[in-house]
């Protein structure tokens, strides 16, 4: 097994994005953009170190703005290609630092509202009075859905340990194995590719480990988690993923899990099963593959999110399923797919009514999925890339389900 | 392997909880609490499902509050023993959700401002015009710092996991093994055994995948990570955790890995070596271990915790070791040990002129480790009960460096 560490971002990379924000936030009217989620800092400059960056809306100026690292500044100087990086003691040193840099009279400053705490946010409107602050969250995530061809690359990579652990997942289905036993199994597989463990969700309080492995009935079991398929997990205190329920020999077992290289995450899902699949769930899952023809044929550039979503209730409802599709009558979720990137509830989401339109760069997870009380969730699921042309298929793993013998 | 699912948590637990809520948020002067946090829910409820739990700040009230639950409202019914549930279809909801269940005029209502998003609370302020909303983070820390018998249980038990890996450690180190393979069996070797997989930590960004392992050199490198050993990690989209660096004969590898079972963890540290501990790493071993006997003596129901500190520092000095305390020279970290339970960051925090004051009832994890630009990290971890008469080992495995042939 060959592993190298992911050595960063380049100089190229961290420029053109750091660019394309001081735009968007001049195009709103800002001052500029104060940004400190962890996520959007190694997006923005490729280091993921703690403190505060401070982008300028002004793209055409000499200096882009300035890292302020807190934590570890050593650390973030040595991956970091963004020009202008300053130790900062405390954040209550922020606006002398900043006017240290020539940054001052700022009147509306953008911040990540959507993922900074309360109290973060209340200490920052003391810190600095004749602010005013206002919510940028939707810059960030609309600049992060237009994947350059390097996170195409990174994406792909992720993508492909989903290949591989597909390839190898029936191995992993010991007698008597139970949904854990094939969990722990998958995660280890996928973490001796390389995968980074760590997989990250922008949403209040949403988390995924790896992904979700269900069989049977498990399929069907709700949960906090935005998505169709959870788990009963191990415990109420983290109730998702694979349970120590066995799996029968004629269950649907749905794999549904996430790679992960250099930050960027792929996201997919198989069928699997011992001796028989169930009638319906055969059927449903023919059903999710033509519902993916029809949305790879339909998205193109400039085709609103919405327009996916009814053709697939269309599809789901002309063989009887739309009661089945993303979930259980009123439990129904209403989308079938979502951008993926550092995080996987990305822009854009492919949603009921959603008018906004794909943009060539988007990457996004295509999960058309149904439920069933007593046979649980079959589905497939995959993540495209947005080409000119239309989606290109990152998890390129055989597509039907697999008999494991 | 023999693993069951945790139930939950039963209703005496959960409606003591409560009760010592409703008295802290009475006595800080407080209508009531609202709590969104999914961690929070679980503490308080034993359901993490998504949505809001009010509970009014009146310790005998009949009712103690409402837990109102968002997704999935039936799951929540089935895990929780809180004995009010409602389902909730949005948070615009709740103002009317709340006066239905007879709360009206709340005056001052706390909330988790350390965790809630900025968007959230600007929303809620903006959904209840006339509550004045206050951070009751400080409140709700202070009651998940004092641990029940039955907490204490589920923590002893993901203690006991951390033993069993540390038993197992020596038979991961394969010919050649790097940093990232000890990791993956070791990672393995938890989930195994019915870990939890995800690792809650509280504070902004702050995360960790299973703990560190870590050799030579790589012990000294730092980053975000609010403790003083991080290692390299896959990328600089993850800063910290195993690399793909083999392990030399004459180095020091630290194994820091959490424990977790039904959502509680524990927090321990060991020593391996292939062939020779260096001199100097062994040393500042067995001091970190001098350590830990001094605090284990001093600590006791009402002994402040920089007193503790104090103690670490003054033992350090006296080796000679002040400067390679918790991290390198200005480098270092100005604790010594955290509260861990449903969460790493827990109080009480064994810090540098804390008057903090431990109280029976503390889970913590002491953690002197010594840090050496060339030879990395050595120390002992271990996560203690304090009882009446002291701290309570309970990651009770060896604690000497262990060698593994």
């Amino acid at each position: 097994m060959r592993l190298e560490r992911f050595g960063g971002l380049p100089s190229e990379e961290v420029m053109g994005r750091v660019r394309s924000a001081a735009r968007a936030a001049h195009d709103a009217g800002l001052s500029g953009l104060l940004i400190q989620q962890h996520v959007d800092l190694y997006y923005f400059t490729g280091t993921a170190q703690r403190g505060a960056l401070y982008i300028a809306a002004d793209p055409d100026a000499r200096t882009p703005g300035v890292l302020f690292v807190i934590k570890d500044p050593r650390r973030a100087a040595a991956e970091s290609k963004f020009p202008v990086i300053r130790p900062l003691a405390k954040l209550r040193d922020l606006p002398e630092a900043l006017a240290r840099e020539g940054f001052t009279d700022m009147e509306a400053v953008g911040l990540e509202l959507d993922v900074l705490p309360a109290r973060s946010y209340l200490y920052l409107s003391e810190l600095f009075p004749s602010i005013r602050f206002v919510d940028a969250s939707s810059i960030v995530r609309r600049l992060r859905a237009v994947k350059s061809p390097l996170e195409r690359k990174l994406i792909g990579r992720a993508a492909r340990q989903l290949v591989s652990l597909f390839k190898a997942t029936p191995s992993f289905f010991t007698p008597n194995a139970r949904e854990i036993d094939i969990a722990v199994a998958a995660e280890a597989h996928l973490r001796g590719l390389g995968h980074q463990g760590i997989i990250r969700l922008r949403a209040f309080c949403q988390e995924l480990f790896y992904g979700v492995v269900v069989s049977g009935p498990s399929g069907a079991v709700g949960s906090s988690l935005d998505g169709p398929v959870s788990g009963m997990g191990l415990s109420p205190a983290f109730p998702q993923g694979a349970s120590p329920k066995i799996i029968g020999d004629d269950e649907a077992v749905l794999l549904d899990m996430v790679g992960a290289w250099g930050g960027y995450l792929a996201d997919g899902a198989r069928v699997f099963y011992r001796k028989n699949l169930p009638d319906r769930a055969a059927r449903a899952y023919e059903v999710s593959l033509e519902i993916q023809d029809a949305v790879v044929n339909l998205a193109r550039p400039g085709t609103p999110a919405g327009e996916l979503f009814a053709a697939a209730e269309r599809i789901a409802q002309s063989h009887g399923l739309l009661d089945h599709l993303m979930g259980i009558g009123d439990g129904r979720l209403s989308y079938i797919g979502h951008g993926i990137g550092l995080e996987v509830d990305e822009s854009p989401v492919i949603a009921k009514g959603s008018d906004q339109r794909l943009v060539e760069g988007n990457v996004f997870a295509l999960e058309p999925k149904f439920v069933f009380g007593d046979i649980g969730a079959v589905g497939v699921e995959n993540t495209f890339y947005l080409g000119p042309a239309g989606p290109e298929l990152l998890t390129d793993a055989p597509q039907q389900p697999v008999r494991v013998g």
